[in-house]
């Protein structure tokens, strides 16, 4: 295995996140012979962000469980690490950077790059959050592994919390809060909950529920803090509507309201950037400047079906543009799809939830039509069949299937079974015909997948007529 | 909705089991005003067959609640029923069909009909097992509900059963009298269980779990039943190497050895059969004679990757080929797939296993790679993942996956995703780069499914070379 290609390629890949590290080891694996070399700022090597929120609720029993590759695991894959380094410039044309480690500065050689320097959160201006410059004391984020730990350090019964943000890190958060046994508000500046994921009429019977766990503000942003003694007491939430303000008593306030991508050091190398100043990225992970590729957060790539660019966020296409990455950077050949499906899932308040494609909202003028259906898991003559919601969009003209989101059994594995036929350009006519696996304690004859197909089946024949 | 064609059509429907029972049902949505009558020889309307084991070990409670569609529905749906009726002749040219009910003759006129006779249980040449033209008391087939009150019947603690057949249907058994507290024998004529379904390397963990909890003698026919007073004592069974003969103590043995098609009505009306005697149809579901349609165990269809005849077993498969039947007969327009995934699962001794397409033994020469992985249906650091084993079956030529089995963690929708791009004739190169849906309580960034399809893709680039 591995291509003996080039002896002389030196590999440096900025950042040792999920894309980082991911696209250190496709490296690897293309060129055994290569130097690889990862630069990482944090004190941490590669670790599941995503699994953050477990780790604080103690689903996952310690913080290092996260911790998907050790520096031994580098080290025996002859991958250099350095942590606790900045890299704080890119000659782009002598091919040399320029790190920090602990103080001392060094230089280092490069055939190629890749930068992997992820986000941050984006922080909504909140009277008297930041006290000198610092987040007043129980004001957090749900970053890295240090964010973590000091939120779990602050978690007591007694405490109250309320999150800002109804999109899928918020509610993981105030799923794992509640089951500490924390009272939890959520406050969403949105009229629904999960708008990047779900429509609202899909949405609504999760809202239904957790509402009957936490206290959900919908339409609210929040305004200002109070704190005392630099520690936070309550926070102002304002009614986007009526302007009434509400003030919830708060302990411990969680911000988790998006990201901004972090790429001072690309727009300094001269990297193209977007609109909303991601890097733009090919199938190839390539940026504008040669030999010089991006991954993760940091960057955009195209929407599969709008072919609008869109902001990477979903650690299954970080991993999967740093596999093109490393592969590329290494001297092999990979290039993505055409552009991301943004297939995504979580679990909260007892809910499956999955979705490929844009939600209703993300499409302008295209002609589109949606079937949803509402069904059991199982036969119904079988016990224990649980509901599943499954919601298909297709374009009326090309009748290709483009989008899907479900809720309930299995809502992931179902979802990726739309999202294949979305990779694959189905059309509605042909999926809908699709045998699906059957046997009464598993499965039913036609599953709510082939359902809702049949739904926007219907619909699309009345149209024709 | 429907469609007012032809006040005057008459369509006819031989069989009311899954196959007879769907095709009414969308006869009567595709014309609602032609009248659609259906035949069945037996005294239930459409129930499930698949669900028999299960209401003989109880889980599901009561046999009626196998019943799907009953006299009352196909009442309000306009259906006229005749239980009890045998179709005796079908006169393709004066379009009028015999039939007898409970002694009486009748004939009938009609536009188009359905043949859904289905199957009966093919029964091993074994000595002693009949007696005066019936089976010996305690040798038992699972075919009907009355079949099944019978196995449930006699199910007692301290009986001991012997199922002949390590296929789906004798499995299924095998687990439920398992579940019953019933000593159970498994005897197979062929070396590995469930060979129709997995290759022997994927069944072979299923093996060494069953045979923990009951008896599974491979390689081994039955060829002689002793019997006192009218019942089964025991059954001997021969190995087919050594040819050592072992005397097995049985109150109850299930025959589990496949199907024959029931076509002495369609053969006798002239439609064309295939070799072993089943009905040949199209992807409309017409047989050879115009306005003659079959469906189900009567019938064989096309295999989706072998082009071969194969006969129609699965539920699935059955029900598809009724809807396009049903809408065809009333003067719509469906057309199947080119041919048959066979998308198959069940459930047996704790695990989940399915499968689509052929399994290895079924292809000649064709140049095949499989790849597999063995995983778990978490990440790593989550607690709780669950072992999941796919393989995947890729035509070398043409890079198209043409095959998968899976055994574990919703292996069903794991196929489902696979059959998918059976469907679509998906490449590999471009399927394995399927963004699946990841979220840590969920699944893995990198799916067993994806990992199979990249040690496949491996194999075929290192055959490149």
């Amino acid at each position: 295995m591995g291509i003996y290609l080039n002896q002389e390629r030196k590999i440096a890949i900025v950042g040792c996140g999920a894309g980082g590290g991911t696209a250190a080891q496709f490296a690897r694996k293309t060129d055994r012979k290569a130097s690889v070399t990862v630069f990482e700022k944090g004190v941490y090597p590669q670790y599941s962000k995503c699994g953050l929120p477990y780790a604080i609720s103690g689903k996952i029993p310690r913080f290092e469980d996260l911790i998907e590759f050790s520096e031994e695991w580098f080290n025996k894959a002859k991958i250099d690490l350095f942590l606790r380094t900045n890299v704080e410039e890119i000659d782009a044309d002598d091919k040399i950077i320029k790190v920090n480690n602990n103080g001392k500065s060094l230089e280092h050689p490069f055939t190629s790059i890749i930068l992997a320097t992820g986000a941050e959160p984006s922080i909504p201006p909140i009277k008297n959050l930041s006290q000198g410059g610092e987040l007043v004391k129980g004001v957090e984020i749900v970053r890295t592994i240090d964010d973590a730990k000091k939120i779990k350090s602050l978690l007591k019964p007694e405490k109250k919390a309320t999150v800002i943000g109804a999109g899928l890190i918020g509610l993981e958060m105030a799923d794992c809060l509640y089951e500490k046994k924390i009272k939890v508000t959520v406050v969403e500046s949105l009229p629904d909950i999960l708008s990047n994921t779900l429509d609202p009429d899909m949405s609504a019977q999760i809202k239904d529920q957790i509402s009957e766990n936490v206290d959900i503000y919908l339409n609210h942003f929040a305004n200002e803090i109070k704190h005392e003694n630099g520690a936070i007491k309550s926070v102002n939430i304002q009614d986007r509507e009526s302007g009434a303000i509400k003030q919830i008593p708060t302990d411990l306030l969680i911000i988790a309201t998006g990201t901004k991508p972090k790429t001072s050091l690309a727009k300094k190398t001269g990297c193209m950037l977007g609109k909303h100043g991601h890097i733009i990225v090919n199938e190839r992970s390539e940026t504008s400047i040669k030999n010089l590729y991006a991954v993760g957060d940091c960057t955009e790539y195209t929407d599969f079906l709008t072919k609008k660019p869109v902001p990477i966020g979903l650690g299954s296409v970080v991993v999967r543009q740093a596999i093109a990455a490393g592969i590329n950077a290494a001297g092999g050949s990979y290039s993505l799809p055409s552009g991301v499906l943004q297939t995504r899932t979580t679990s909260i308040f007892g809910f499956e939830i999955a979705a490929v494609g844009p939600t209703l909202s993300c499409f302008d003028n295209e002609n589109i039509v949606t079937g949803k259906f509402n069904g059991s898991s199982l036969p119904e003559y079988f016990p224990g069949g649980k509901p599943i919601t499954i919601k298909v969009f297709v374009n009326a003209e090309s009748g290709e299937i483009i989008s899907a989101q479900a809720v309930g059994d299995k809502a992931a594995q179902r979802i990726n079974t739309l999202a294949c036929a979305v990779l694959g350009k189905l059309q509605i006519d042909l999926f809908k015909k699709l045998e699906t696996a059957y046997a009464p304690p598993v499965a039913p004859i036609l599953d709510a997948v082939t359902l809702a197909c049949d739904v926007v089946s219907m619909k699309l024949n009345r149209k024709k007529r």
